[in-house]
C-alpha cells in the first residue's frame, strides 16, 4: 500500500509500504478513506521532535476490511471512526473517561494513518461504527470527529464552557476554531476568539464566536479583561502549545476559572508562584477523543454542527507533501488526503 | 498594644505598635484572643521571601470591640473568625466562591494578627460569628478554621475528595494533616498519609489516614501507585510548596485525577509537556476559607471534628520568638498564641 513517511526535517514522502495484517485478535484492519495532517504533525516536520523514517498520521475514517477473531463490537464493511490513540475503553482509566490514558493505549502516530490501510488495535474499543454508510459530504466531519473535533470538545469541556459563560480561545487553528464551535454547542453565552487571520476569524464567527481580538500577549489579555468586567474569561480553551500561548490562556482567566489547554507543550515550563496565585483550574493534555465519538458522530449525523468546513485543502494522498507544505505556510488550516 | 514583628531573617521580636483604629467604614476592630504561626511564616522568617520590620500573622478570632458606621453583619462583643484575607463576599469572584482573590481582597498578613488587637478591613464579608461565645476548648479548632483548616479543606475539594476515593496527601504540617481530615469527612475510603514523622503519623490516622507511605520522591510515587493498582490516587493534596512535593504530588495522581495544591510555590517550576501529558487537573493557591468558614464553625461547634488537637504547642504572645523556633526547627506542628 501507500503511506506517508517522514525521513526529516521538512522531508515528507509518499511511499510503498507493507499492507497491515492483523497482529492481535483484538485488531481490526481498515481501508482508510481519508486521513488528515494535524497541526502537531508539524512539530516533527519542523524539526520541533525529532523523528526519522517515520510514518505518519493518527486521524482516519474508514471500512472495516478484516477483523481480529475476538473483535464483536465492529465488523466488515462497517464504516468507522476511532480516536488518535486506540484503547480497550474497559479499563478503569478509560471508564472514568480518559481514554487516551487507557493502561493499554496505543497511539495512533505510531501506526500512521496517512495511508492506504491502517490496522487499529484493540478495534472493539477504538472503533466506534456510524449508524450506516455516511453521505459524501459527511466525511471531513466524521473525520474531524477522530481528533481535532474531539480535542476542541474536551478543551471546551476543561474550560467549563456553558450557560451564562465567557470563554476565550488562544489559538486559531482547527482545534481552536473547532473549540468555538464546541463551547458555542455546550452553551456559552459570549465567546471570544483570538486571532489575527481575517479568513479564520471569518470560520470563528461561523462556529459561534461572538467577539474577535486580534491582539496577543499582554494585550491581549488586557483586551480579553477589558470584555469581562475586568475580570478575565469565566474559562479559557488553550490550543496553541506555546509558552505565549499558555501564559495568555492563564493570564486571560478569572479567579477560579478554567484553562482548559490542548496545544501540545513545547518548552512550555510554568511558573509555579504565577500559577498558585492565579487560582485558575488547568487541566488538558492528549483528548480522550473516544469519550465524545458517539455524541459527536450523532450530532455530524443529524447535520447539528459541520466541523469539516475547517477542512480548507483536500489532495489525494499521493500529494501529501504539499498538504505538509500547505499547513506550514499557513496556506492552509488544515489538509484532508483522500486515498 | 503588643504585636509581632519580623526584623529579618530568623529574628522575630514581639514590640509596642499602635492600637488599630477604625479607617474605613467598613472596618471591625478585634481584640484578638488567639492567633497562631503559619507554616507559610517560615518563608520569611528563614529568608525566602524578603521581609524586613513586618507585623506578622494572618490567623485569628476574637471579640470585636469596634465597628465602622456600615458594617453589618457583626456587633460589638460577638467572637468572631475570619479568614486570611479580607474580602468583601459580594462581588462576583467572592460569589463563585474565590474570597482571597476578591476584587477589594486585603492580605490580613499585611496587617498581622500576631498581636493584642486587629484591624479587619471589610468586616461583613470577611467575618463570622460565632453561635455564642465558645467553651474555651474550641477556642484552637476556631482559629484552625481561619486558615489551617479552611486551607486543607480547599485542597481535599480540589482533589475531589469524595466517597470511593483513594486520596494521597503530600506533607504533613498542620495543612497536610487537616487536609486528611477533610477528605475523610468528604468520605474519601482511603487516605494515604506521606509522613515520616511518627507523632504526625499518629495524627493523620486520628484524623482519617488510612495508610502511610515514609518513602518521598520516586519512591514515595512508587509506594502510592502500589497502593492503588499501579494506577495513582484518584486525588492528591500537595501542602508543601516545593519542587519535589509538586513533582510528587502530580506523579501519584492517576490519569483524569486531581491535584489540589495549597502550599505556598517556592521556586517551583512545572514542566509543560509533563502536565499535558499526565492529564491530571490542576488547581490550588491562597485558600479562598471564607467560602467554608459558616460550614466548619458549624462543625467544630457540633463537635463532629477537632482540628484543634494540631497545635502541640500554646504559647503567649510575648513568647512568639521561641514559637518561630520551634516550628522552625519542627519542634512543633504548629504554634498557638494567646493574647
Amino acid at each position: 500500500m501507500r503511506g506517508v513517511i517522514l525521513h526529516g526535517p521538512g522531508d515528507v514522502r509518499v511511499e510503498d509500504r507493507d499492507d497491515p495484517t492483523i497482529v492481535e485478535s483484538t485488531d481490526a484492519i481498515i481501508r482508510v478513506i481519508a486521513a488528515c495532517i494535524c497541526g502537531s504533525d508539524l512539530w516533527p516536520y519542523r524539526g520541533a521532535d525529532r523523528m526519522r523514517n517515520s510514518p505518519m498520521g493518527h486521524e482516519y475514517v474508514g471500512v472495516v476490511t478484516e477483523i481480529g477473531a475476538e473483535v464483536r463490537n465492529v465488523g466488515v464493511g462497517d464504516f468507522v471512526v476511532g480516536s488518535f490513540f486506540a484503547s480497550d475503553n474497559t479499563c478503569e482509566i478509560c471508564q472514568a473517561g480518559y481514554q487516551t490514558r487507557c493502561i493499554h493505549a496505543v497511539g495512533m502516530g505510531s501506526i500512521g494513518t496517512q495511508a492506504e490501510y491502517a490496522r487499529i488495535p484493540l478495534a472493539d474499543g477504538t472503533l466506534v461504527a456510524t449508524p450506516g454508510e455516511p453521505e459524501a459530504d459527511l466525511i471531513p466531519s466524521l473525520l474531524a470527529a477522530s481528533d481535532v473535533l474531539g480535542t476542541g470538545w474536551f478543551a471546551a469541556e476543561a474550560a467549563h464552557a456553558g450557560p451564562g459563560k465567557t470563554i476565550a480561545v488562544v489559538g486559531d487553528g482547527a482545534v481552536g476554531l473547532l473549540g468555538v464551535l464546541a463551547a458555542r454547542q455546550m452553551g456559552a453565552e459570549r465567546i471570544i476568539a483570538m486571532s489575527r487571520h481575517p479568513e479564520r476569524q471569518e470560520l470563528a464567527r461561523r462556529f459561534g464566536a461572538t467577539d474577535i481580538v486580534t491582539e496577543r500577549g499582554e494585550e491581549g489579555i488586557a483586551r480579553v479583561k477589558g470584555l469581562t468586567g475586568g475580570l478575565g474569561a469565566h474559562g479559557v480553551i488553550e490550543a496553541v502549545g506555546t509558552q505565549e500561548a499558555m501564559e495568555q490562556a492563564i493570564r486571560s482567566t478569572r479567579p477560579g476559572g478554567y484553562v482548559g489547554f490542548v496545544g501540545v507543550s513545547h518548552d512550555v515550563s510554568l511558573d509555579g508562584r504565577e500559577l498558585f496565585f492565579s487560582t485558575v483550574h488547568l487541566h488538558g493534555g492528549p483528548a480522550p477523543v473516544r469519550r465524545f465519538l458517539p455524541e459527536l458522530i450523532d450530532l455530524i449525523w443529524n447535520r447539528t454542527i459541520d466541523p469539516g468546513v475547517v477542512f480548507d485543502l483536500t489532495l489525494p494522498l499521493e500529494e501529501a507533501a504539499e498538504g505538509y507544505r500547505a499547513m506550514d505556510e499557513r496556506r492552509a488550516t488544515k489538509v484532508l488526503l483522500t486515498t
